[in-house]
């Protein structure tokens, strides 16, 4: 008989094979197979990490200040998935790359159901502070034919960095809907997107400076595009020289294909003008 | 030049290098380690399991629910680190294993802080229900020499599966101190102990319904051993026959080397008696 030679090695691996086996009769299989995979990284992080019992106790401490943070109208866990990455992992996993369509992004927590209806060349701004900016492209399909008919969501926080709902009154302001033209072509007015923080008064904030970190998020233009046979693409225009794009943007969100250029018009009153052409994936 | 071609995997492991990039300057160089491990391992998660966005905002609402039951008198987080042997694998990272040196397992909630002396042979029950038990034992280095003077820290459930501090009024019940002899050992009088469960009406009492797994911790008797020169000990020691110790701890407590026969002794009132040689490591 062989001496039993017990490893330190043989003594971690051992309990995390325990754990997944005592997710082994979970009923739903799926369930099963996110719980076990779940110890798996679990155990991997602390094991790779060696992490020490006073760690344990701050990220114990970590998560019980983010549940009591979060409310009805702060959700600081949102907040911790989109500063670690996680929300946009999810989201890339969730719209995998389909040929030249356009990439997706983070929905983020500000849009609003039953925005106004503004119409081809209309101006969502209504009021929203900022330079005047006017977005034109067209919705295409990945061989290149226009999508007429797309329904067109778009929504933007002002020039002081916030959006409609943040204010306390009713205002319903830098939001809207159109459709593409027959020819798949769209145009409307708003404002040019400006740089603002994730709220970072709360633990992630804490976790955003331990780790020298800037709450912003680079400037944008949310759009959400839906047609019947099509993947709804939700996403993202940046703005080209917006310094925040070299710091970096806070939940991650940037991709450099969705950088564009906004051109500065000159006049008594500037404002700016770009184009962002819309690829739609098929509906799988 | 060759084409560019972006495939998913690029994708989402640029976004993976991105978020473990933005923490580099982290000022503080363990905090840089375990917040770029993290990365990395909770991005391998939701890559492998392909998360749904709907099982992340599932998360989203678990990790809520699970902050939100947590106050001063419950740790929903802390039960949940236990039930996903996260603790336990702290543990193990922590205690790594030394020669023939007694096993580690988790501390618990229920340690109190000036616990009575109750000296050699002496009785940490003080009222607490339950058949009596007789514990000895001795406490030794790797090498068998006795260690003598070792402060022995020893608390247990009632039968009815509760600590003394888990009732309303200010009983002490169920724990106690005595050291350890010249020739290094140790007895005292106790109850053998009971199964009991961990709190199981709040989001990880739910987990562990879905996955069909118990609440209920294997029976066992909580031990801390500390001495001068030696790495402290904090172990339990769990019944041989226990049926939970088959259907499976709930916090993954259980190692083979510390089930102990508890033999039953006749009599009109009916006792057990058990023996644990605890072997300290050295400090290191
Ligand atoms: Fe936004
Ligand atoms: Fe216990």
């Amino acid at each position: 008989m062989e001496p039993s030679v017990t490893t330190q090695q043989d003594i971690e691996q051992h309990l995390t094979d325990e754990v997944v086996a005592s997710f082994a009769r979970t009923p739903d299989l799926r369930t099963r197979e996110l719980l076990q995979a779940l110890t798996k990284h679990l155990h991997a992080f602390i094991r790779e990490v060696r992490l020490t019992e006073q760690e344990w106790a701050k990220a114990i401490e970590f998560l019980t200040a983010t549940g009591h943070i979060t409310d009805d109208k702060r959700q600081e866990f949102i907040l911790l998935s989109d500063v670690l990455g996680a929300s946009m992992q999810t989201i890339a996993v969730n719209n995998e790359a389909y040929g030249n369509a356009t990439e997706a992004t983070v929905f983020g927590p500000f849009f609003v159901e039953e925005s106004p209806l503004i119409g081809t060349g209309g101006d969502i701004a209504a009021g929203a502070s900022g330079t005047r900016c006017l977005v034109e492209g067209s919705v295409r399909d990945t061989a290149g034919n226009p999508v007429p008919g797309a329904r067109i969501e778009v929504w933007e926080a002002d020039e002081d960095g916030f959006y409609d709902v943040q204010y306390d009154d009713d205002r319903i302001a830098g939001r809207g809907h159109l459709f593409s033209e027959p020819d798949g072509s769209f145009s409307f007015w708003g404002v040019t997107p400006t740089a603002y923080p994730i709220p970072h008064d709360g633990p992630v904030g804490e976790l955003l400076r331990a780790a020298g970190r800037s709450p912003m998020r680079a400037a944008h233009l949310h759009f959400m595009v839906s047609a019947a046979g099509f993947r709804t693409l939700v996403t993202h225009i940046f703005v080209e020289g917006d310094p925040q794009l070299e710091i970096g943007d806070a939940v991650f969100g940037v991709k450099e294909s969705l950088v564009k250029k906004f051109t500065e018009q000159p006049g008594d009153q500037p404002w700016t003008r770009t184009e962002f052409e819309i690829v739609l994936a098929p509906q799988q």
